[in-house]
């Protein structure tokens, strides 16, 4: 479980602020919205010159936002499947990698872990060719490409490094790119279930829980690296933080006020607190007390279920040039 | 899943409501509290007299307090099951039932989501022997008695009310006794999966999720009732009102002061608010947005694993008289 | 689980047996034999008179035999379950139902032992509305019908006869017939996971194991029962029956020969025995060591998971008159 | 999933084949008989020179058979375990590895198969120290060695050769000594569910299903290797050879004779056959038919639930030096 910058997990945000801050377009920032599928699609460019800025290492950062990634309505989970097919395409692409390069798809985390399991979920339903073109290149399809999957499990019950497992592996079985899935710590209510986050920048797994591991990434692995995330998990002064902003917004609305004397008026001091110092405050609270729990939606069980589906179905489509009947994992009512 | 009562779920927190209100001891209120196995227990009785100013039902409420429930410690694990067989016994002793009552065991929830499942994974790890009393008389073991289980299912799953399904079933076995496990919602972090709640004044099932459904009581089924329960859910806006207080007590203890004007100066007119009342702010603002999600701790799979474990094996232990190592089932490390 | 007549499953195999013992055609017997989506399917229509002479139960009985059953090709089982599908809808006709008529289902069988957990795995696929009809009528769109599902355990988990629970759910609920789901065992290796057989003659739970258990059928209901079942274990000594039967056919075959002179110089005494005879020698010995085990192949999850998904998608499709893309659970690949 | 040589799966079989075949004892082969705990431990040695005679690799070979193992007996359970363990530290000190030597656990397996999932089951119940001396070497209590586990997966569902995988990590992690712990094609009715064997002569992944693929042994991965394996599947040629063989000694007790020609009265030129041409004849006839299913008990489940406590308890005991409550995993009823 991976948490992504502290202020924000969004390589979105982080460029909408750094924007903010300097009133304006900003020298290395690229920022594309789209609509496909009536799923909303976010792409930011972040170039080297803009990594102090935004605190983002350079590179791609795809964000999908679809509150139907929370319902089982299988028809909308095809459509999702179909954009995030196609944005894996875009990376695999942009990493100039020909259609037969070699994958390693990684789904890290803690399958007996409901919320934790995304990623060996996936990995499990994954059309997995690498063992034919070695044994039985005869056999193999045209338009399949050699396809590996690992779920290395976690540190807490493996006592290894998932970074060193996925690197003693890769150094063997040399692949041509990597493909890491992992569930996220989301950093916001609205975005947890709701949007799948793909970076070509790395990853570090474990380090939502405040270690961090080892870094995945194109420089310690020494091939291309893409990043699938889901925010599965969020902590309790989250949740805190962001209602306690949502009632202040709501206030607000009635009042027709928004000053910092208005915000006094309601909230006191804490109300002049800014997003970060609320959150910060809240957390040095629970925290001693036990109480900032990891939590997740009591229906984690049917999400987790339809996101690998989503997830699993797009990478079969987007790996393999084949018909989708063939490639398509088919999403369970 | 059941919900307790709006303002508290724990019958404790009504009985010393009420005396604050009256300034004293009121009539028809009985509280003990001990301590069994460093586990704390707390007995409430509350008489008819007393059921309009607690707005509780008469009858015995006893809550089981151990945050070592939250952990995976099997030694503990074995104390609290001990402590929660003595309660059991106790109130099969209140009911006046003799030793070879027959006794229908009922696992309420949905075992297909992890933090409702608490009841199907109870009555799976059940000592069944109602069948061979009936079959093969002959081969029971003196200390044994009659028990049965069964998980009728929810109703979004089976299209029947839980209550039917039972009371159908009480009236063609005819069981001397009846006991219902169930996951509760919280009503406050700080009980969430750290207390074992246990009445014999019955259940509603579902209420937890705004419909209340039929109570399943002595009144109802014709025979006694013991409820068993453990708050494995809560909702957000629960989490965010226990966040607040918590920061507002941590200030007051900071700056030494609680009065009114303190109050206000730090949290503003949110700050005068009563717990119900913040409550009930931060539902409204949240429900309408669809983010008053309930959720469940990350780790929920390991913490209803050992509270099935827990409270399976303190029926087993309580309802056959019989050496433990015969009746006990094992805490899984 | 069931088993059905000692000698075989199949009222198809009684019937044909009937006739070749007389000599053609019989009286009260008709067998008809068709192909639907590249799937055997034949109907066996037995009449009170000749209920004597085939050992069965006056009714109909349907079977559907498919390999692929046992492959997990998503668009074969889509097909098989299409066919399921209309031939439910036969058997629903037969019983002069109308389209309003409210339906119970009732998935037999242990969940937590994967052969024997078909019926529950059913139950928690279908489309339930029953408590929609009752509760809010004004939501329910034209074409459902009212749908109830249970999954009433096993008697070794509930203590209680599954045909107990059944039938007092039938008093109190009064649906206007019943669907009964089971893992059968089989008396073939050929059949095993590779038929689909439903009757409306009704069904024992339990006598596959050798205790007979409350018949559950229209005699003890008071409604029409429909019961569809799918082999899913067999045992040793059937395995070894049918492996010796087919070394002498496969001798027989090489020699060119088949008479009584024969089959002794080839298996001695034994190959003079009848089928029956051979089972019978073979179980004597086998089951007094303990060996005589039940046995599923060894992919049994993956079987289990794809025949669930092929029977309840036929039961949402054949019990609610609504598009197939609104009723369809589909074929996890 | 491993099958060990065709003829017998037992090393102390084959050895004492060789001693009948040379009419007494063999030079090279060693064999002690014990019991333990009510469970019957036999030890086989065969020096290089006997590796020709037995068609077995020179080493150690340990059997421990008890058919408890297939009971739901938690006390039996644990009396196996104390045995398992104990023979693992043998195993250790065989290996001259000092009591601070770190070990890697492998379970092979498919966690998705229910008899396939032993060793990723055992691997889950393990107490893993490995990245607590690396990170946090001041808090490991005296007593405990460093352990590592990973389930590597089976090639089918990774697309990588399980012992590449294996030996990457060994290659980039350099444990002390490897142990492997995998689920076996039995050879034997008898021996399905009822022994646990060990040796240190190695393993090869997926030889049970025809295909040979890389070794795991000492002289591949250049550190001890002890295998663990408990027969979990049989198949149906093997079921039929077994029963054949039972009917036919059933019929020579019945008649009081053995000979030739009282074998082919009975069994006809079949009855001349040795046990492996049998075999042989009846896979030949059963295969092509797509009817040599390789097959598990039904309660497969619970089997394997109680087998993987056993092996897990029995390493925890054996690799750590601490007291047993602390090591030990229950054995759930």
């Amino acid at each position: 479980m991976r948490k992504w910058s502290p202020r924000t997990d969004l390589a979105l945000e982080s460029a909408l602020i750094a924007e903010q801050e300097q009133g304006g377009k900003v020298e290395g920032i690229n920022i594309k919205e789209e609509e496909k599928e009536q799923t909303k699609v976010t792409t930011v460019q972040i170039s080297e010159g803009a990594e102090r800025i935004t605190g983002r290492k350079a590179g791609h950062y795809v964000t999908i936002e679809s509150a139907d990634l929370r319902q089982s309505d299988s028809s909308r989970h095809a459509a999702i499947s179909r954009v995030v097919a196609e944005e894996i395409r875009l990376f695999i692409k942009g990493a100039e990698l020909p259609q037969t390069a070699s994958c390693l798809v990684a789904g890290l985390g803690n399958d007996l872990i409901t919320p934790d399991s995304l990623g060996p979920r996936v990995t499990d339903r994954l059309i997995v060719t690498n063992h034919l073109f070695k044994l039985h290149p005869e056999h193999v399809q045209t338009g399949y490409r050699p396809v590996s999957a690992i779920s290395p499990g976690v540190m807490g019950m493996t006592g290894i490094e998932t970074g060193d497992i996925l690197l003693g592996l890769i150094e063997r079985e040399k692949p041509d790119f990597l493909i890491v899935i992992d569930a996220l710590a989301s950093r916001s209510i609205e975005r947890l279930n709701a949007t799948i986050q793909m970076t070509d920048t790395g990853i570090q797994p474990g380090a939502g829980i405040g270690n961090r591991r080892k870094e995945i990434s194109r420089q310690t692995a020494g091939i291309p690296v893409i990043a699938i995330g889901i925010p599965t998990v969020i902590d309790a002064a989250t949740v805190t933080r962001d209602a306690v902003e949502m009632v202040m917004k709501h206030l607000e609305e009635k009042s027709g006020r928004a000053d910092q004397e208005w915000k006094k008026s309601f909230l006191g001091n804490i109300g002049l607190l800014n997003e970060e110092e609320k959150h910060q405050l809240i957390t040095d609270v629970l925290t001693p007390a036990g109480l900032n729990m990891i939590v997740t939606p009591k229906e984690a069980d049917l999400f987790i279920h339809g996101a690998a589906a989503v997830v699993s179905s797009a990478l079969n489509e987007a790996l393999h040039d084949r018909p989708p009947e063939e490639t398509r994992s088919f999403f369970a009512g």
